[in-house]
């Protein structure tokens, strides 16, 4: 099986690959005529395909043949979350996330959260990449930055998703084992470093998520997000 | 309670910060004579003090007082790992684990391992930083270099601790889940990029390790480390 492998959303409609892809293929592997590649289309499908012509914009290929098909996964992690202020946090976290498997990271802004403003087209990136690596099938989607309260309003949980929210409090709530129940949807929403506010978490309550507890160890944000995708496969792996 | 931490071991006994933390409280923080101040002993104990001498070289403190005094967890995890190239990757692993809590990472040198040299002094910076930040108050002991070989014939499974080392076949061992028993001690290897020789799987066996896997994605090797511990003390705080 080939050893090079890219990122092609649709490849046997569209036929070519994007810019960045292209550049990497000809300029960084040096790629050529009739070498044969791997695609992933980053939604459950891993084909093979043979290099038609080379060119560092728009490489095309041709022969598609799927070799695999991922069934979706029984259940699926949406992650919501504060950026830290070193970017290089979140992105750590985000190859992390996508190793493990992630539906989906949403980027919030909320009162205390140390970051207004960000771009993610390097995390997508990167979750390409680590797409790659962990020969997971289907890649992440990285929502950009919004505001909490936009979508505390906006969700609700129902039979098939639970959302649950990290609660520091005295005596404290549950863990994820005993909070979570056997769902498709897990939506799950970690604070700042400087924690929701009262009216945050009150919000939160008032739509009935679900608090939990990550433990008795303060976790950074990027751990505790990591420590929850995990934490949710491992449930669900016993269950 | 001050905010400012810093990390003594027998501050009792000793009663002045090293160089490093001398340097942070009096050029940084720009303490005073006269200051509160918390200490980590770093086995167990959080104590108050006040700072009598400010000296960027050697900062000295008085009144010292136990605050707190952690029970030793009833479990503890050892990691033996082989480093990566890039030691960020090493770094990030270090602060995740400490994080979660860990006794201690044992770097490890063997057939297919990136790298045959190693400075831990970083990473023991690393360690001490996530400590302050975690409110562990066991600072996890970080040894330097060893052959796998050596490791492997010295060290034995007891009645209270239990050798895992992270095995890709097929069909797959046991996750964690299965194959971890409720012992004190967990030694737990993991291979580099490469995975294990043949040779050096066969001496694990050989010794009675129990091998376990971790999953179906293909994880990065600190992101095995992080997974593993992480995993342990779920499981443990499960059962």
């Amino acid at each position: 099986m080939s050893k090079y492998v890219f990122f092609a959303p649709n490849p046997t409609s569209i036929g070519t690959l994007n810019e960045e892809e292209s550049f990497h293929a000809c300029r960084v592997l040096r790629i050529r005529k009739g070498d044969k590649i791997r695609l992933l289309d980053g939604v459950g499908g891993l084909y093979e395909a043979t290099i038609d012509n080379t060119d560092a914009k728009k490489t095309s290929f041709t022969n598609v043949q799927l070799i695999e098909k991922q069934t979706e996964p029984n259940y699926q992690i949406h992650l919501y979350i504060a950026p830290t202020k070193q970017m290089e946090r979140m992105e750590w976290m985000v190859e992390k996330c996508c190793e493990f498997g992630i539906h989906e990271i949403v980027f919030f802004a909320s009162k205390n959260s140390e970051r207004k403003e960000m771009k993610t087209s390097r995390l997508e990136k990167i979750a390409i990449a680590a797409l790659k690596q962990s020969k997971n099938l289907y890649l992440p989607k990285i929502q950009p930055l919004q505001a909490l309260h936009g979508i505390i309003k906006s969700i609700k949980s129902t039979t098939d998703s639970q959302i649950l929210f990290a609660h520091i409090s005295d005596p404290p709530v549950g863990t994820l084992s005993k909070q979570m129940q056997k769902v498709k949807h897990y939506h799950i929403f970690i604070g700042p470093e400087g924690d929701f506010t009262d009216e945050e978490t009150k919000a939160m309550f008032d739509n009935a998520f679900t608090p939990f507890s990550l433990g008795k160890a303060i976790l950074r944000t990027e751990t505790a997000g990591i420590a929850s995708t995990h934490a949710i496969h491992l449930l669900r792996e016993e269950g």
